[in-house]
């Protein structure tokens, strides 16, 4: 079937210009772009009067689990704002399942409208600090690379396994190189010799620069910036300077995180390109960016430009400085219009896969007595949470453990616990946390980065296990309990990750989360799960809670609660 | 083994800037481009005193055979100019000997100082209505990819097949996209419509933009454009413009053809750079377009740039106003120094491959009486030939067969002969040509388009049957004879296309060759043997001979002698 788009102004991204052209489209390729095809031509024509089509946009790099959504779900979300292809990184379920995990991704995704392309996590376990579900050594990763939308090799944030010449992260490296994979990094403040050596091990690009100077220096050094604007993470404005050429033919857009509430009020790469726009950039370049440039990062040869032999995915927009996508196309036919998405078919995965991603929860239930420390001395190092940031400190205190075991509500000192929840080890860590201002009951998530275990903080012991439990009764999700009672809960029953239900379900439930833990005390500004997310992670300075106790960061170490 | 360039500015193919910079060289790699290196990180340092360093250059497409040299002298006269990697077509050799001809250039230019990729011709024979040695078929084509430095398929001419849906052809490009090889393009003043369908055939370049809005139209449309450059055909100036951004970042520098005389007197691609600057191109952008460009249009990946990762080939330039190439760095190693070339050894040939390239003439021995036309009329169609053209019209003329068979030296009417000299058909084509100003003598060549059979052009039929001789004898090249005699001969013995003499000796027998047709009349301005090269190529108009007799160029069909 033959499609005339006529009366377009197209966005031609080898030229950098616009043109008035007709496009003629046959099934899911372009065949022609020119002023001389008419509806002679065509099957059927769309008269576009006059409006722009730009190539659709493409997400560089994207954790799904981020969104809590299932790839259905998520394409459900991006297609009305433009985006017809992702690039993901699924290290977070594949930390809870392993292979298992990316085949569920690839499976769930499989023949979407939303071209779901997917990089093989590079770093599972993130550090030997932590307990995740599973490992992905060099052989587990090399078989996977003969899957057609696996491209390459997931960001390496392991620079220091690079430098020091770690045998796994050298194979990994040289299995994706000796394929002619793309690698992609993560090193975030890297400079000089260090950038070197690190870019020498076949690192093609970052996602991790929060100045101009930082990716500058990158560009020169031949890789490509990922200019990240996610939820969490805005590099954006500081990067605002990559959009003039030279720099901007070397860079993408990508969102790294996103929230499902972000995505319904604010948008995706079209809301990342007003942003650009509104900030300055010259719409054509952040265009540019966001189509053809993820495409050349990804060596994808087939997207990223309305001309012939390329795939008809596009965007109609109303105009270059709202970038209001009226219309999408995806392989040559309507996705979405006017933000109402056409229906399509939801992915079928096999019933052992499924199988294996809702069962991820292992480990005896959760009592009081789980929670209870045995004192051993009155001095303590307790994690100190700051306000707005990942980053915690260490903070010693005297605590009394013959009032509520140490608990003491006045100097805002409440429990904290890790719990091993993949393998049933049966390792917990338990100690103390300040800055929450939690003053009663408990809140529980599975969202810990990066392994994912259970983690649980309360004023209660009675409170933390039942909110504990909670989250194994559900099968993952997050939970908020106050007085023996379950006030707040959100299933995420996938891997412990992400749910099926909408993104406007999911808004909703994680906002009633958010409200609900005023009920606990918490002050206004602080968040408490996006706190417990970051909790115990090895990797972020200063002190954090495993399953095998307190860690400092620094020096990597194990500490004892008691000082 | 390390070595460090210090002091350098160093051309930077992402930033488009110059950098002062110190270059880490480990064995073939650069392993560090940072200020912060010093003498203590190598073995070795060169002070570079604040002069250029650049990608060293690559040519990306080139007619080998156009050269008369093997690769190893192309490489000794390149070299120095700090070329160190060619891309070649040897549709040529392939005419003659096929497959056997691929082997030759790939064994001969294996392990030289000079990266020789080779694109597998895709159009041998040109036309049917020619007599070539061989055929290349899909089938013949497809087992030469596995070779990792075939690239592709070499420029399709054949735009009518494509379009036609000709089977063969069809089947060479699903092959080569199937394989996501580089796909070369031919297309003279395609455009439109017309274009449109040759680029969905996956065609991704074009070699002959003679005009500016030409080569435009071909990267709107996606396509890369080569600019070029060589002895015979000069396409620079037109397409200057295309040495702005955003044009330049979709092209190269070719040669396409280029003379040994040509190569000594004036450069290779550091010429082009020179010119292109002369007429006012920035110098960095013709240098990327050398460099960067053509490795972008070939997919490689470890060349084009000075940076870490990258391929130690570099060259070091006096200015960027003279591109005078002072140094030259091929994988780490000096390999050329103020023009001077260090010492490589000779690729190795294998024993029945260079048989097969050197035994390439099979018919029998020329008399006379082969030359001798029986009368049927008095009218006859006689080859005008035009100073300065390849295009050759019809004239009819009354000849006299009782005086001389036909040749009238008072009319500049003399006789041409094209012998087939492959497979010992048999076939020879034997007509009348004017506008060579030849009044005695003859002249014969195996080098002659595109199937390289054996051309005649004479006064006299005795000489004309001694220079056929002459010309099997030497086992091919080109050869004048006067009253019986050889007066100039230059022999070459390699597909009657090639000589292992180096450039300076062939330019010497050529120049002497060219000078020793004066004594055949020949007037000044006109190239008999540039001439010949061409009268037998039944793609350009009008009337040309082959070993079928003569043939209507526009009509494609085959003309009788007498009218």
């Amino acid at each position: 079937m033959k499609t005339l788009l006529k009366n377009a102004k197209v966005i031609n991204v080898f030229s950098s210009q616009i043109e008035d052209k007709n496009v003629l489209i046959e099934n899911d390729i372009i065949i022609g772009v020119g002023e001389y095809y008419t509806e002679q031509d065509a099957d059927f024509t769309i008269d576009l009067s006059g409006k722009i089509i730009s190539p659709s946009f493409i997400d560089g790099h994207i954790h799904i689990e981020s969104t809590m959504l299932t790839p259905y779900e998520l394409a459900k979300s991006v297609l009305p704002h433009g985006t017809t292809a992702i690039v993901c990184d699924p290290h977070e379920i594949a930390n809870v399942c392993g292979v298992d995990g990316i085949k569920y991704i690839l499976q769930s995704s499989n023949g979407l409208p939303l071209d779901t392309f997917v990089m093989i996590p590079s770093c599972v376990p993130a550090t030997s600090l932590d307990e995740s579900g599973a490992e992905l050594k060099a052989k587990d990763i090399l078989p996977l690379y003969k899957e057609s939308r696996v491209l390459g090799l997931a960001e390496m944030m392991n620079y220091v396994g690079v430098v020091n010449g770690d045998k796994q992260v050298l194979q990994k490296l040289i299995d994706a190189k000796k394929l002619g994979k793309i690698i992609n990094g993560h090193a975030p403040l890297l400079s000089g010799k260090d950038l070197d050596k690190y870019i020498l091990s076949g690192v093609m690009d970052d996602h991790e620069c929060s100045k101009l100077e930082e990716a500058k220096e990158k560009i020169n050094k031949g890789q490509r910036v990922m200019i990240r604007q996610g939820t969490a993470a805005k590099n954006l404005k500081d990067l605002i300077g990559l959009f003039e050429y030279p720099w901007c033919d070397r860079c993408l857009l990508v969102s790294d995180d996103k929230h499902p509430a972000d995505l319904l009020n604010n948008g995706h790469i079209d809301e990342v390109i007003r942003l650009a726009i509104s900030l300055g950039a010259n719409p054509l370049n952040a265009i540019k960016m966001a189509t053809k440039g993820a495409c050349d990062a990804f060596d994808i040869k087939d997207r990223g430009a309305i001309a012939v032999g390329y795939k008809a995915d596009l965007v109609v927009l109303d105009n270059l400085e709202n970038i209001g996508v009226e219309m999408v196309f995806k392989n040559g036919e309507t996705v979405a219009k006017n933000g109402v998405v056409a229906p399509f078919d939801k992915p079928k995965v096999s019933g052992k896969i499924h199988k294996k991603v809702t069962n991820t929860f292992n480990l005896k239930r959760l009592e009081k007595s789980d929670f209870i420390i045995e004192p051993k001395g009155k001095t303590c190092r307790v994690i100190q949470v700051i306000k707005g940031q990942l980053i915690t400190n260490e903070k010693i205190e005297e605590l009394d453990f013959s009032k509520n075991n140490g608990i003491d509500i006045g100097r805002d000192i409440i429990k904290v616990a890790v719990v091993e929840r993949h393998k049933n080890t049966g390792h917990k860590g338990v100690g103390f946390i300040t800055g929450l201002s939690i003053n009663s009951g408990a809140i529980a998530s599975s969202v810990s980065h990066d392994s994912h275990n259970l983690i649980i903080v309360g004023a209660s012991e009675e409170d933390m296990a039942l909110a504990g439990n909670e989250i194994i009764n559900m099968g993952g999700g997050c939970v908020v309990v106050k007085n023996g009672k379950v006030i707040s809960k959100m299933p995420l029953p996938i891997a412990g990750l992400m749910t099926e239900l909408s993104a406007k379900e999911i808004a909703e439930q994680n906002e009633h989360l958010r409200k609900s833990v005023t009920q606990l005390g918490v002050a206004s500004g602080i968040e408490p799960f996006m706190t417990t997310a970051f909790v115990s992670l090895p990797v972020i300075p200063f002190l954090k809670m495993t399953t095998f106790g307190l860690v400092e960061v620094t020096t990597q170490t194990k500490k004892d609660l008691f000082v």
